[in-house]
């Protein structure tokens, strides 16, 4: 088993904090996207689609998208869950999953891809060559991340966590988010004050610097 | 419990279609999307991102995003399956469903609300009002859209289902963004073969006109 990987990127991140959290260690192969490495013929070979993370199995099985290797893992090894265990839980987790993907990542990476120079030629969309940037989807995508801030601060004042009562990975989807939106000069504002303790609590946990 | 749907739009339909695959009633609530019924405070008090499908249990609990919905349901009811059995068959169904949802059916959302005129002016993205039109987004999404099909034809092509041997939410997610499609003129090309195969078999499924 082999999981392609990125040290700097949010979405294989996930992968890593979710192995760490349920103790899995799985051979890990850096892959340099910004370099182009995940363009080149023998990461397509791989996965044709160029995107990070990538697991691939000993019979040579391939599963991408982060949510879906750590499917394979929960299913592998339930404890600890982390994507639910009652059905309601289980549809919490993964309805709260996207709500961060689609509210926030999503607007992230049309800020990132769009806006960042070594990617605006031809890389505006991940795994892809020849779409250049769009300024005004950058500009679209900050706005969408600007509101969605307070929508989480809301969230965060009535639940522990994401999804619930439990740290789940919905929680690792919005702390991967977060940090790299950090990175970006989007940090959370200083005056959500649930949003910036839960930010402490995750952040506290071993398993977040996997 | 209720269903809160609409008849014409895509994401809505793959419950619709799951759940006539397992043979489970729901009662339903059409939410009119074009005249803006899913912005109205009715329905933002029950989903604030006033997205569709949204199903709401009898305790209040509410799910939304199309693939949380059908997870609590295949949880509650595994027979038939439709989101693999095995940890590998639900990576996999997982990975693929999500291939359907980024690699087209954003791409085709992305096209259709960039696109027509009754969104352009401030509701470009689905569940929010104030963000208006990107043209160039929409040549971004139908060029993306085009360069799916090729793939989609390859891989039913070496496959009977998008995720494998057996029909899958995968599969309801591609019929489901086949049809808005070509509902928006954009039509499997008829030289696919095995894509134009796949689709008069699950379109000849009972579930399909659910």
């Amino acid at each position: 088993m082999k999981l392609y990987d990125m040290r700097l990127a949010p979405n294989p991140r996930r992968v890593r904090i979710f192995l760490a959290e349920k103790g899995i260690e799985v051979p890990r192969v850096e892959v340099d996207i910004r370099a182009g490495e995940n363009l080149q013929p023998d990461f397509l070979g791989v996965n044709p689609r160029g995107l990070l993370p990538t697991l691939q199995l000993d019979d040579g099985t391939v599963i991408d998208e982060s949510t879906a290797i750590c499917r394979y893992f929960e299913e592998m090894q339930p404890e600890p869950p982390m994507m639910g265990v009652t059905p309601v839980e289980k549809a919490l987790v993964e309805c709260w999953t996207r709500r961060m993907e689609f509210d926030a990542g999503l607007p992230l990476m049309d800020a990132f891809r769009n806006s960042y120079p070594a990617y605006a030629a031809e890389r505006a969309v991940p795994g892809r060559t020849g779409l250049r940037a769009i300024p005004e989807l950058a500009e679209r995508g900050l706005s969408r991340l600007a509101d969605f801030y307070p929508v989480i601060e809301r969230r965060l004042g009535e639940s522990d966590y994401v999804a619930g009562a439990h740290f789940s990975s919905a929680d690792i989807a919005l702390l991967c988010i977060t940090d790299f939106a950090r990175a970006l000069k989007m940090p959370i504002p200083e005056d959500l004050e649930h949003f910036s303790r839960w930010h402490a609590a995750v952040s506290a946990r071993p398993s977040a610097s996997a």
